[in-house]
């Protein structure tokens, strides 16, 4: 009955968060396709009827019944093939451990019009073995863990890892994580390959673009591959999902690794499409050309920027853009990318000039727009500081009917903040509504990091495209927009030269060299270490490198931190400043800050959580301090 | 050598999130005391050295290693009695799953110098066996599972759940979630119980403050003791801990059952305080008498904010505060609140009048003032506005060197949002500053949830005290406040009577009777049913209640829904409008809001989880809409 090939596809379909009847309109499309084509075996993502990302949605009734009868759906429409699809599988009959209804992280095989699951299995699906809880991941908060399962049932956990036997093939089903299982005390795989008659291996998954993890994913799974003998294939999807403040775009780059490793791709990445291709059922059978891993540099970047940039405004209906461009790189960037998805009447530069903005910057925020075609407005904020200075300034405080309690003053670095926000919150605001549209945060994630930057003030906006990019991948991507997207100087050279200014006193004057305290590359590095490092460095650590020498190793810098921070005393007076801000008011502004478009391990908002706490230091920390700051004295 | 009783102390402390040296001086300091006054048992609470709601500062190693190293000087503090307390235990031998060391949310037992774990234990310490993963708690995400370990281990989960021997008693200890065991397939206590020889039960909690939460406990925890027919002491802290977004309350109320279910309190909540009581050693001896367990009514909410608030303004170092006082009752109830917790001349009340603000409104902010002895201004913003008019109104758009490409138009409906912006991001903010303080955010919850605020205006803030009420808990705790905290009429009697109003436009005129779109208090009860209800109400459900005539049970109502929304039409129409803002715009702007001051189950933020995905409507929902548009026509 069973031919020497398993016709196989793989469905790289755009899932819709939250949207099962979206989602299984489009499923069904493709099986009626799937039919027209003679496939044996399709096969959708992880959660490809509800969506993954969707917050505590779970936890609607209604919902998971809409689930439920989509899947059912999907069942019926398979009399002529085998079907592979996510869903969240719903017992009724039993709790979660937060009382609500049982849920498992499923995958559906419906074959010829009926659901096979695992031989042995309770039920007729197969359950997510390892639910990963870090990073954006909360499967634990909704998910019931299969080791809870097999406790409640008495122990067993085998049964749950046995082939599924299907009109086509016999199956091995896991899904993402289940083959990340290095850190787990369980891998589902290896439980499963115990059964010698498995002749093809599935991964489906949900999995967010994180620059550099294909390369990751390339290895473990080719490797799996290899030591399973016979193809795996990985089946993810495209489109975007968040958890409110942080956004990820979703790459698809399915794939199909044969018994060897070596790998067919889905390409290119971030587009929904299909991967046919006849699957030998001999087992350890090579049957694809090696393709070389693809490089995740500021291409990757770059692509993922403009699909997650494009997504989030056709999802939330924003059709036009201001862009305030201050002449410097990070609004230029910005600019840049929206240009790529957005046609040039749609797309407003605004430049706002206050007394301490140069005429440099002013004209590279007008040579911007022009080099992009795009219209352009310049509007003063002088007067609405003077009048807010007028109101506040000198204001006598006094209770009603009673005494006087005081005087107002409002000093020149609070006139800093006053023009910060005259710029977002009166005039950017007011310019996007009557534009049509919305007005963005320019923010890179140096800034954000420590808080330089405005609430209500240039940290407003609808979205903050570059949050998760330290100032030197801005500036890559500044050369790699103008050299590769746009093959063109479009964002002006001299926002490329100019010192980063926030231009908002005479101490940050661009044309005298002067500008923000940040010192790149080495707070990026410092930034990074205490942010996306898997584990964290902390003061703790980065004093005790700095005190045995090591620190230019460890953060890669390319010259001694003594070129940048005389001695231990200016060293740990800028560590400190830093890491205060970093856990304090950076920390109070990231709570009120933009959704965040992530693209790297750690993106501020749900990726890297974080409690008002405040900055604390270490025992250890301190004696250093103590011992380094007395041998420098 | 043991005596006829226990002399115990319940260590209610206060607990400073991440401050693992702060807390572990307090700790010593009450050992100190103990000591001297004879005590045998000293308990803390779970996680007593680091605090318990600190986000991803569990990923920091010198944090853990400090947490460590403070454990071990409790240990060594311990000589002359047994302190029991909670900290994380750290393997740095083995893996969590996210593969960074591994970590356990435990209880350790200083016995006289050493450390004294469950006896058959691979740990000298005991470890929660109940994970939470529901609201804003995120524990298998920092700790492992001890299902997860004792299915490493081969299985034999039992041994983890054995009597610690000590030098004053057998003790069965848990931790928080372990007695909360209801939905689990496992019962800690339940197993613990087997050994017949424990003689004092011990819950070690971290718990926030929930409205209405110590009443559960008081039922759960009382049967338990009744049950185990032994005493059970729960000790929880007090202090404040936040997951960024959301803020949450620490009352304490820790509490001895005996084994009857019998409770002695440890009054009054919200204060570091002791409870010292002999225990008797005969098994099933009442020791207390009954008291009866407290109301949690309105009293208490005023109690968690009047806290809430002192603690928040001390740990951020905020001394001084502005609040835009409208003359509605929303500003009235944080001013009446804050003026709680500063000396007045530290609160400043700013009344910011614009074309549309009734003189009557204006008048009610002026009594309010006065009424709480606190300086009061007045800023006007039409000037301001006029200027954003000017700046933005007719401004024509050009491309730098080419075509003009059109021409903005600001609405009325737009400036609405310009006035709104104009008083909080201009004038409250410069205010604050110029002040030395902070501005509040004074929207409920009902405004909270369907975004009927404007960001950057009257959302923003340093923090939302009131934003986990309901419109009609605010009226009840503005009565409160007059009534009971300060005992005259501080909060106008004009302002608990005029209609709600935003005083936007002409159509918000007060003196009219003219206001929000909102209708109290059927927004309310709706709103809480798709927010709070353990298992969310959808448009699903309250249609379907709808047709069956018991939305008014389900919800509450004290009169029929006809009397608000005549027919099916108007009904759905108004229940998608407001569910498409709830889950769309009102998201949106819940991202930058401040952080949340939470009193209640599901408080916006981190209990209750958002990603941006839109309303989405069920099959089920959409063809009952059909029939029940079809048969009103």
């Amino acid at each position: 009955m069973h031919g020497a090939h398993v016709r196989t596809r793989l469905a790289q379909i755009e899932v819709s968060a939250g949207r099962p009847r979206a989602n299984t309109t489009t499923i069904l499309a493709y099986i009626r396709e799937a039919v027209a084509d003679g496939i044996d075996l399709l096969v959708f993502p992880e959660m490809a009827v509800p969506g993954y990302l969707i917050g505590d949605r779970w936890e609607q009734q209604a919902f998971l019944r809409q689930c439920e009868a989509c899947g059912e759906e999907i069942r019926q429409a398979s009399q002529a093939l085998t079907v592979v699809f996510g869903n969240v599988a719903i017992d009724w009959t039993k709790q979660n451990e937060d009382g609500r209804p049982r849920k498992y992280n499923a995958l559906f095989i419906a074959d010829h019009g009926r659901f096979a699951g695992p031989a042995d299995s309770l039920y007729p699906f197969c359950i997510k073995a390892l639910l990963p809880n870090y990073r954006q991941f909360d499967d634990s908060r909704h998910f019931h863990d299969l080791r809870k399962l097999a406790f409640e049932q008495g122990g067993d956990i085998d049964r749950f890892f046995t082939p599924v036997r299907t009109s086509c093939a016999v199956l091995g089903c896991v899904l993402c994580e289940d083959a990340w299982n290095l850190d787990y005390a369980l891998s589902p795989l290896e439980r499963l390959a115990r059964h010698g008659d498995i002749e093809l291996f599935i991964n489906a998954s949900a999995s967010p673009f994180t620059f550099n993890k294909n390369h990751k994913r390339n290895r473990v799974f080719a490797a799996h591959a290899r030591h399973l003998h016979r193809p795996l294939l990985y089946v993810n999807h495209t489109g975007i999902q968040d958890n409110g403040k942080t956004v990820f775009t979703f790459d698809g780059a399915s794939c199909v690794y044969d018994a060897l490793g070596n790998a067919v791709r889905c390409d290119p990445p971030f587009e929904a499409r299909t991967l046919t291709l006849d699957i030998p059922r001999t087992p350890g059978t090579a049957f694809a050309p090696l393709a070389p891993p693809r490089e995740d540099g500021i291409a990757e970047l770059a692509n993922a920027l403009r699909y997650g940039l494009a997504r989030f405004l056709s999802l939330r209906g924003i059709r036009r853009v201001v862009v305030g461009a201050s002449g410097g790189i990070d609004s230029a960037v910005v600019a840049a990318l929206l240009r790529l998805v957005l046609p040039p009447e749609d797309l407003l530069l605004a430049n706002m000039p206050g007394r301490y903005n140069s005429q440099t910057t002013r004209g590279l925020a007008a040579d911007l727009a022009r080099n992009l075609g795009v219209p352009y407005v310049s509007i003063a904020i002088e007067d609405s500081v003077a009048l807010t200075r007028a109101q506040i300034d000198g204001l006598a405080l006094a209770i009603p009917g009673g005494r006087t309690t005081g005087t107002l003053r409002l000093s020149e670095f609070m006139l800093e903040n006053v023009q910060a926000r005259d710029r977002s919150s009166r005039i950017l605001a007011a310019l996007a509504a009557a534009f049509g549209g919305a007005f963005t945060c320019n923010a890179n994630k140096a800034e954000l990091t420590v808080g330089y930057s405005t609430l209500y003030g240039d940290l407003g906006g609808f979205l903050a495209p570059i949050a998760d990019l330290w100032k030197g991948e801005v500036y890559a991507l500044a050369r790699y927009l103008n050299e590769s997207a746009y093959g063109r100087e479009v964002i002006p050279d001299g926002s490329l030269r100019i010192v980063p200014s926030a231009e908002l006193s005479s101490a940050q004057d661009v044309d005298q060299g002067l500008g923000d305290p940040l010192i790149y590359p080495y707070h990026d590095r410092l930034f990074a270490s205490w942010v996306e490092w898997w584990n964290r460095a902390t003061p703790e650590e980065i004093l005790g490198w700095y005190a045995s020498g090591e620190l230019e190793t460890r953060l890669g810098l390319d010259k001694p931190v003594q070129a940048i921070l005389p001695d231990a005393a200016a060293f740990i007076a800028d560590l400190e400043r830093w890491w205060n801000l970093y856990q304090g008011m950076g920390l109070a502004k990231r709570i009120q800050a933009p959704p965040v478009l992530a693209l790297k391990r750690r993106a501020f908002g749900f990726d890297h959580r974080e409690s008002q706490i405040g900055a604390d230091y270490t025992d250890t920390y301190l004696a250093l301090k103590a011992t380094l700051i007395k041998s420098s004295t």
